[in-house]
């Protein structure tokens, strides 16, 4: 059965979108680096998204999603300044399908030369959440578009959850278990998805999620038993300065050990780490993870720990404000 | 027989280099890209030297010099403010060999970290060759270590060369055979050791060499038929900026069909492009490659190009600077 977008998606939905996004989207290569290891105190297996279609691990939900369509669609529409407006535009093109994205005026100019490149129509609006919601219901109401929304929706979450079957496919291919998989939360599709992936596969292996101290509401959500659904995030890592989703919420619950905070120099530090001793090209919100193996070394030490790298989308001629740890990138 | 370093080498000299560096250095990735293609008009396969130990290719050189000693050497020395220096210090640690490199005051923090993070010493000296020569000279009188050259060594370059026997192996392994390796040039230990490589293994593989226009020494040699030993480079490809050395100039001669020259926008543009398209991090000089089949489009179209992306290696906070266009690093 495929998941309904208003139910739960299960463990079995993580393991079908599998099978569906195989060969539509990239199988990452898993990469290592001696020195992290050392520094981590630990050994890392970084699963690397960023080298995904559109760059980010957003591709898998987007295509598992279209995969998953209400018969009879003929458009499809989101609100997003970041890489889901990309991987949907992407995954749209892919199956022919016109695609409309509503986008804020402030949206970085990259962001929005990849969802034209991919073919995907622009929809400009205001800066607020309140205003991309109205741009999106305009234009559902003007087109019959069928919205696919960014991480509170059954089938992005079993997408996303995709990468974490083949990390434990991977690690298998290296002899390995991960004790631990590493993730960064901001909406949780990602950290839902590898949390239901998890418990269906291997159930030993602990899901941590990660995620700005600035932007925080997930760690409070998870300890404190109440899904809090407004902040003001302050961090340089735009891609988790999203709320958790209702669903994404209540999955994490379930099937998440802890999610832990970094601060915004160990988002910069990681970041740089991964930068010059990889060679990787990851966005700010991708360093998450290995900042949070550096900040909190007491609970991976000496571990097999797979962190996701989940993208590498930004505008590089502003790396050195970022690395100077300028909070906002535009 | 081992190389004379007062010889030139020869093909077979890069055939044994590639069984003696085998397992001590990385077999890199060859990676590719369908937008990069596209921009190209050509299959372009990326060798990626930047993840190779040290981050970059002079790994090899280092390797194979030091695997090919004069017996009862117990200290080298060299001088370097680039990659040669970290890649000699590594390869001296990797045999437990105490190793002296002489940088200049000007050397960028990060490559003294570097070689200095290796276990190497550091003799530092004024910032002109001639300074760094007679503090070598010094440091040889002294300590009798034994100096392993940048790149006028037969060792070093038959070391580099071992880079294009993978090319042809990890090609064939996709099922296709390159029609022209494109390598960038400075003192030309690669591109005389790929020249070398191709002439035993793949006569029918153009070898092509690409440099800065503000350091054209290499075109200007090969195109003139004259050694050209002194010219005042102006590029952001630091490390490009040396003269052809003597044995190198004879191998290119003999080996490579052309040397073409990119413009400072081009080198930047390239870099550009492989940091947002591949997510690869790689330093100014390593997009000389790509942007030789930008700017001479004809020569590449529709074919195979095996492109080398020589190193990772660079100061990441300035970054900005160098993406608009600043000539100097440091």
């Amino acid at each position: 059965m495929p998941p309904d977008r208003n139910d739960l998606p299960t463990s079995a939905d993580v393991l079908c979108a599998a099978q569906t996004v195989s060969g539509t989207v990239h199988r990452t290569p898993l990469i290592r680096s001696q020195l992290l290891d050392q520094l981590g105190g630990a050994n890392l297996w970084f699963k690397c998204e960023h080298l995904q279609k559109v760059g980010a691990f957003k591709a898998r939900g987007a295509t598992n999603a279209l995969s998953l369509l209400p018969q009879g669609t003929e458009l499809v529409a989101t609100h997003s300044s970041g890489n889901h407006g990309a991987a949907l535009a992407w995954a749209a093109a892919e199956r022919g399908l016109p695609c409309i994205v509503v986008m804020p005026e402030t949206a970085p100019e990259t962001k929005r030369v990849a969802v034209e490149g991919y073919g995907a129509k622009i929809v400009t609006c205001g800066p607020s959440l309140a205003d991309r919601e109205a741009a999106l219901q305009k234009v559902v109401q003007e087109t019959g578009a069928h919205i696919v929304p960014p991480y509170d929706d059954s089938r992005i979450i079993a997408g996303q959850g995709t990468v974490a079957v083949e990390i434990v496919q991977q690690c298998r291919e290296h002899g390995i278990t991960p004790d631990v998989i590493v993730a960064p939360v901001g909406g949780g599709g990602l950290l839902a998805g590898i949390g239901l992936a998890m418990a269906a596969l291997a159930p030993d292996i602990l899901v941590i999620g990660a995620e700005p101290a600035g932007a925080d509401d997930a760690q409070r959500s998870l300890r404190g038993g109440v899904h809090i659904t407004t902040q003001e995030p302050h961090t340089i890592a735009d891609g988790l300065r999203t709320t958790l989703g209702r669903r994404n919420y209540k999955i994490i619950r379930r099937t998440v050990r802890d999610i832990v905070t970094v601060s915004e120099n160990g988002i910069v530090r990681a970041m740089e780490l991964l930068w010059t001793r990889t060679k990787q090209m990851v966005e700010p919100s991708a360093a998450v993870g290995l900042a949070a193996v550096l900040e909190h070394g007491a609970r991976f030490r000496n571990k097999n720990v797979a962190v996701v790298l989940t993208g590498g989308n930004m505008d590089v001629s502003k790396v050195s404000k970022l690395l100077a740890g300028v909070e906002k990138e535009q």
